[in-house]
């Protein structure tokens, strides 16, 4: 019996991004039905190497299908300086849940940029105005891309405006896609005026003021991945609608972290679970509803439902490389 | 840059006894000394499908190396049965720690018998009489092999008797090693007064009474892997020195859990950690001593350790698959 290896191309053909939107948001919902599995992250910290290492273990039952496995992942800020590597290099190892057979064992970065992307979607569908066709990027990084591709799956995308100090992502990242959209470079406010915007920068000091957002924007806060680190400033929570992820990761290390901390926003400012929109037992976009803030840590079902993806595709199309890890001999 | 992936006859091949014997033997002076991380084993218990999955990240620093990785693994009881599968598949993610970058894949099926052997190879070295030269075995499934292989590294092994209730196993056991040794099946008794003795069965009641020990046996207690498991009786460990892998793990799921949970063995019971013999902080054998007990859980470090062995040896021999996860064109 083989495990299927997947490599970064394999994972980019066989994520397609709609089917992604849907395993993450079969798993929100599956997230909070309670049919899901998923320890805490571990850690091992490397001060040595400036680094760390995370464990990523889920296991998720939709009612339709279910899917296991665990990321392996790090964030090393001098690999790109020093070793030519990214920060974030992860390793995805997707079982059967029945057997515990490793199916897979694929590329878990570009895995973890199309899952990032795909709880943007989920949650600018739930969040968004109906006829959204602006999106604005604060960031022009690697994960803006796909928050770019997977947003305008669920909206009408037409005008973008990508905001970063670094003038030469800006411009590679226009490049990239004003074949398909209205896009250029402006500035924070600028994007922030758009119908939906995702910030995707790793400060900590916030960037994005009340002033730089519209009425009735919808943001997708993806950078804060640790505490304190935060991008909007303290007032556009406090107007906003605000939606997160997982309770624990976010008080944590979400977007919220810093201000939960400081016992300025407390549990009372939380609207709900991305899940609780899922399943409907909280109220997403309503006709009156100004600023609405998506709170995204990146759970690690949602990797697990993005790799139930990929395999599936990879399967049918016969792609990747097969790898007898066991000798059948025994 | 690429990621090596090395199947079960590959980690058989370069996991030299005698290298991972060392290596571990490292790893729990490294854990003694405080140069190791491993976070606790986190567990998703599947009772649908009879079966659950554990992850093991590790990293070790021994002064003159280290490492860092992850083993994913799992107990399928069913497996055998229903789907013609081992009930535990391990894999492991063997990373460097400067950069995180996975250097190799490899079954941890294999890994996992090696670094098992390993470590009671290390406790024997500390813990037998010198001149040892016979070896019982009390279970004579796949964990026995390696028993033997390894012990055998670290003492004159010439007699060797091994019990099992399953006569055919002892057939095939006796077979594959009659051409090295003076070998033949027996009873738990007559395995038990050889000089060393390691017990490898999945027993809840205990199979070894203290009648059944020679008077200066060392005893490798490999079995008990979870709460309610144990293979030698009370009057075994009350009459030996016991020593263990590590204190949370052997309280919880070791050999001595069950009389430690019952509060007939306590901590004034255990003479201390297997690390500890190894720095030289505790005392091993001694001329006056009697019984001794490893009660060997397995820690992610051994695994860690075995890994970094095979590496090394599969690379300066360009042994296994070259495999680029992350396409380099980025």
């Amino acid at each position: 019996m083989n495990s299927l290896l997947l490599d970064s191309d394999d994972v980019d053909e066989y994520a397609r991004l709609d089917a992604v939107i849907d395993a993450v948001e079969e798993a929100f919902a599956a997230f909070e039905r309670g049919t899901t599995q998923m320890p805490a992250k571990s850690y091992i910290d490397l001060p040595q190497y400036n680094g760390d290492f995370r464990s990523m273990p889920a296991y998720l039952d939709t009612g339709e299908w279910d899917a296991a496995g665990l990321k392996w992942v790090n964030v090393h800020p001098d690999n790109p300086a020093d070793h030519d590597l990214p920060t974030v290099l992860g390793t995805m190892i997707y079982s059967d849940p029945e057997t515990a057979f490793p199916l897979a064992i694929m590329d878990g970065t570009s895995l973890t940029m199309k899952r990032t992307g795909a709880a943007a979607a989920v949650a600018t569908d739930y969040l968004a105005v109906a006829n959204a066709s602006s999106l604005g990027l604060v960031g022009a990084g690697v994960q803006s891309y796909t928050q770019l591709e997977a947003i305008s799956e669920v909206r009408p995308i037409e005008t973008v405006v990508v905001s970063d100090p670094d003038e030469e992502r800006v411009e590679r990242f226009v490049a990239a896609f004003e074949d398909r959209f209205d896009i250029r470079g402006g500035s924070i406010s600028e994007a922030g005026h758009c119908d939906v915007l995702s910030t995707v920068t790793p400060v900590e000091d916030p960037i994005v003021g009340l002033e730089d957002v519209g009425d009735h924007t919808h943001v997708n806060a993806i950078g804060a991945d640790a505490e304190d680190k935060h991008e909007l400033a303290d007032e556009v929570l406090a107007a906003a609608r605000i939606v997160i992820d997982d309770h624990e990761q976010c008080t944590h290390s979400g977007e919220i972290n810093v201000p939960y901390s400081a016992g300025t926003l407390t549990d009372a400012d939380i609207h709900g679970e991305i899940g609780e929109l899922v399943v409907g037992t909280k109220e997403g976009r309503t006709d009156d509803l100004g600023i609405t803030v998506f709170d995204s840590t990146g759970l690690a079902i949602q990797d697990v439902a993005a790799a139930h993806v990929v395999y599936e595709a990879a399967r049918e199309n016969e792609a990747g490389y097969d790898f007898e890890m066991i000798d059948s001999g025994r």
